[in-house]
């Protein structure tokens, strides 16, 4: 399977100041996105993580509590790469070579830094949950301080990354043009079920309309 | 957020032989993946890649090829942890602390080798193709020996790995439970759209029935 169309740039591009062509694109990716994954190395052994992810300006916010022992190296300032995929269709193509599937992908490199004033972290664990379900924020009460303590938010300067995609239908090879075979694309697209309510909710609570 | 109802093991798991429950359920979370995203570090710069996924046997099968310098640094055998995950929910709970996602999660950790028999190479590219759309493979020609010099198929032995999941309703302090804030999990599923045909089709093609 090839990359037949691709806008792929595996260069990093420094981009300091916001308004750049570039910075736009990735954040739009970013910001359609629930989950990156988070690659760093330890003891010579790499580990990709998916986390919870965010955006506050040009900081990526990226949120884990499962795997404490790797969040915590990863906050000591470990270099990481964050990456946002989105997969946004299987592309059929007439061979197996020239199939492929079209996504949206932001690589962020750089080093995570941990957000430890309580303000802040309070704002950046606001703007994850608002971020996954917006409208939601208005509902939820403060976060304590209790709470706050046993959150760890890493944030990730959008300043060096690598934007690729791949879009459009099949690049066949042009013999394979006339083949009597279907080729075209499967779209694929992460869609929202229907509200599951939890069983230890009270009667008579309404499904609020953000959701 | 929180992982408050986690059924995680971060521990590596040597798992030589098959039949293993945990081998059987990472196999059943890759089997349903078209993605991994593969990290490994270069010049002390972590990298995680999108790549193409399917399960042969007790073998991950990867596929990329825009980023050939990193396939081909991934290809001489550095450690490489490839990750699927699922996004299967948000976890609304009534405050922001233990709100959190469904999901499940694998990562196998080990070296990636290059498939070099072409015989090998064209089974495993047929198995990814197959995989990302059961039935396409009878529709397609055989992959010229060209073809195959122009692909690389690394392969990753399932045999550390570790299985994270998430599942169920949100788990709230129970001093929130009777908060009047709407609770539950919004499920999230990748689907597939309506086939786009390829523009240069000719016409009368009529489209699959495994589509």
């Amino acid at each position: 399977m090839t990359e037949t169309n691709p806008t792929a740039d595996t260069r990093h591009r420094r981009v300091p100041e916001r308004g750049n062509h570039d910075f736009e694109r990735a954040c739009a990716i970013i910001d359609e996105a629930r989950v990156c994954h988070v690659g760093f190395t330890l003891e010579n052994q790499p580990y990709v993580v998916p986390m919870a992810v965010a955006r506050q300006g040009s900081d990526l916010l990226v949120h884990g509590s499962v795997v404490s022992r790797l969040i915590t190296s990863l906050a000591d300032g470990l270099p990481c790469c964050a990456t946002v995929t989105h997969l946004d269709g299987l592309v059929l193509a007439r061979s197996s070579f020239h199939s492929s599937m079209n996504y949206r992908s932001v690589m962020v490199f750089g080093k995570a830094q941990p957000i430890t004033d309580a303000d802040e972290k309070s704002t950046a664990l606001d703007a994850l949950v608002e971020h996954l379900a917006p409208g939601r924020l208005a509902d939820l009460r403060e976060s304590s301080r209790k709470e706050l303590n046993a959150t760890t938010i890493l944030k990730l300067p959008i300043e060096t990354f690598s934007v690729k995609a791949r879009t459009g239908p099949p690049s066949d090879a042009s013999y394979d043009i006339d083949l009597p075979v279907w080729a075209g694309v499967i779209p694929l697209t992460l869609t929202e079920g229907k509200p599951i309510g939890a069983p230890d909710m009270a009667d008579g609570i309404p499904l609020p309309d953000y959701l």
